[in-house]
């Protein structure tokens, strides 16, 4: 057998004490499917002595990890910092600069500065793995790029993030609020302290960036996706959804447009979706991540699994070294940079589709016929309407799902809803997908 | 951009065809993410003449598809005329003794001379690529041996013949039989004119013994596969399956135990299965595939999507064709021979499981007494007994489900069962599984 790939571990966290479990645990047959050995011989990590539960003796040790991305003794690097910036960013640049191979689970890294960061591999020499990026343990970034390679993608989407699919698989089950379930997610360690990296859609966004970019043989462009998350989803919706025959998920979608009635140009958006009950990502509940791509020649295929965790993201780790230590080389968006396609990014205000609104109102006579007054003004059509309850007087909810119609009506019509006297909170708007 | 790679195609049937057109359609794409453009320069079929509604003016044709595993000219073979022997074996073992890559999509030829395959490929340093053998445009092959390359894999199971599920699913849809949904099958196109290569269970155990080799790193079984189709599943045993809260599904399972309880080895079987609705498995229906694998590190990875098909399956072949050209390579089995498992298979008769058991019995006194002692007397433990509607003197079906036992024992019991006066057709059996 070969001589050892010889691995520097940044930071010992969840993920890094992962990796190094699995090539402890399953060192042999990771050795034979990577044809060699796959060796941690230094690892790098803020404090010295933290008991982890898994000895370090017999690894170097260094206190900076910039030393890992000039060690000649070290073959490859992986980074599990975290973090777009500082430290974690300063050591993937410097390691691809000295034409050391990247390993890393950094999403929001290659999200924001994957663009330059696939140059500087390029230029240098240097692969980048980042198949932990997304999804966890699902390889769904080598099953886009490698596995579907021959195949013209119209669209990939996905539930990305676990702690919002968890929030809002329990508030359909058990009935129950947004906050309250968001605070039981906390106390059982599903949600961070501060939640909103995931709530508010970032961390969904930062993986839609990276399958977009693999996608459509693009430069990853993160700043372009429009972003939503799901504090605004409350158990009414869930409960009207569920009438209607979807599901609510947070999904993130990019589609690739031909240029047809639309412009040509790709979309990519985060926020809640009114799903069919029947769609592969509407059954998905919990934690558990799924991607759906469809490509011109395959057709539509779907990928499910856990989307985090240790174990989960120490798979993905170990799959791009064993490409590494095989000398199974991919440019990082699938092909070299002047190979990429320079297509441009579609605003949201260009997004059609069908909507569900959810209004607030006094109930009173006249208050329909403003509303729908202002939807036919702005060339809004319904599909249907649902109202619950009589209370005259009093505020009722009123359901308004809309035939395909595009963004910018939808809101314009949204808002002069809004300012009608008998509407009385901020009206809600979830987008229909196919899921 | 780099010179070209060269592909002679052997075989113009859907999947041939398939390629070439892929190949035209989507040239630009897949250069790109091939490092280099991938060109079709020859082509073999048995009939020149017939119309294939796509130009094969410009390529080189040879009446002896064999030319193609020793024309210089040609950096790689695409075989995809079928068949695990005749021309189709002597093409494959022709080329890769010339040194020369292989891509096919011959699922019956790797599982049967797979083993030798290998070893062929391996001793002149030919690759051979055969992602298309399995579940179509599913890049099944690569998430296993690459993908989830870091885990031990538990077991791998999967709905891995879309004829069998489509015919399953129409019989649970309309609650029609066997024989009559074949007929519509046949006639629609989704069943061939001879059925048996799908209906008898050969095909998912073609495709069941080349993932098992994968996800466990050993050579090729296919002998060692225990098969059973799904021709004896009535109208009555999918309705018993409903109220029982379980689908019936043709699966292809795979597992490795670790010698814990169970003796040490692999088992590898394909059989009718009950699975409960809310599995992955069970939601399946139609012509996709499916299939799940359980890692030590990943957990469970569900992918789901079309198996079979041109377009799929030129997917497939051209994913194949993409790592070749980019010179990512990967041996047969997902390591060197020298490198595999040598654990051993398991035979049914060690199966352990539970048991659905419907019978039909003469409603008349005792029946159910002489049947239970049987199981009794077997150490067969029940868990229910459903019996249907009352017919003193006529037949009435019986249905046990039993708890965890032994195959033999099962065996041993139906057989007696069988054998009693009251009892008045072969019982059916299918084995319950999590799915």
């Amino acid at each position: 057998m070969n001589r050892p790939l010889s691995v520097g571990i940044a930071g010992l966290g969840t993920v890094g004490m992962g990796v190094l479990r699995l090539l402890r645990d399953n060192g042999e047959i990771v050795a034979a499917r990577a044809g060699r050995p796959i060796a941690v011989t230094a690892v790098s990590a803020r404090t010295r002595a933290r008991d982890r539960g898994i000895t370090l003796s017999g690894l170097h040790w260094f206190d900076d990890p910039m030393v890992l991305a000039s060690d000649p003794a070290i073959d490859a690097v992986v980074e599990v910092i975290g973090g777009a910036e500082g430290v974690a960013r300063a050591l993937v640049e410097a390691a691809l600069a000295a034409g050391k191979p990247v390993v890393t689970a950094n999403k929001a890294l290659l999200a924001v500065h994957g663009a330059e960061l696939a140059t500087l591999a390029e230029r240098h020499g240097a692969s980048l793995g980042f198949e932990a990026a997304v999804a966890g343990g699902l390889p769904v970034i080598k099953a886009l790029r490698e596995g579907l390679a021959g195949n013209r993608i119209a669209r990939v989407a996905g539930i990305l993030n676990g702690t919002c699919n968890y929030i809002l698989s329990m508030m359909r089950a058990e009935g129950r609020e947004f906050a309250d379930v968001l605070a039981e997610a906390q106390r059982l360690g599903y949600a961070e302290a501060d939640p909103s990296f995931d709530i508010d859609g970032i961390d969904a966004a930062h993986k839609l960036a990276i399958l977009a970019a693999i996608a459509f043989g693009r430069p990853v462009a993160f700043a372009d996706v429009y972003v939503e998350g799901i504090r605004r989803i409350s158990a009414l919706d869930i409960i009207f959804a569920g009438e209607l025959g979807y599901r609510i998920k947070l999904l993130g979608i990019a589609r690739q447009s031909d240029g047809g009635v639309a412009l040509p140009g790709i979309s990519a958006r985060v926020h809640p979706c009114m799903v069919p009950a029947s769609a592969p990502l509407a059954r998905v509940d919990g934690v558990t991540n799924a991607i759906v791509a469809e490509g011109d020649f395959v057709g539509r295929v779907v990928l499910e699994g856990p989307g985090a965790g240790a174990g989960p993201t120490a798979s993905a780790v170990v799959a791009d070294l064993v490409d590494l230590a095989r000398g199974r080389l991919t440019p990082v968006w699938g092909a070299l940079a002047a190979e990429l396609s320079p297509s441009t990014s579609l605003p949201m205000q260009m997004h059609s589709g069908c909507y569900y609104l959810r209004l607030m109102v006094v109930d009173q006579p006249g208050v329909i016929a403003d509303v729908t007054a202002v939807l036919r003004d702005l060339g809004v059509s319904l599909e249907s309407m649902l109202q619950r309850g009589r209370a005259p007087g009093e505020a009722v909810p009123v359901v308004l799902v809309t035939h395909e119609t595009g963004e910018a009506a939808v809101r314009t019509a949204l808002a002069r809803i809004a300012a009608l006297d008998a509407v009385l909170e901020e009206p809600t708007l979830i987008r229909i997908e196919p899921g």
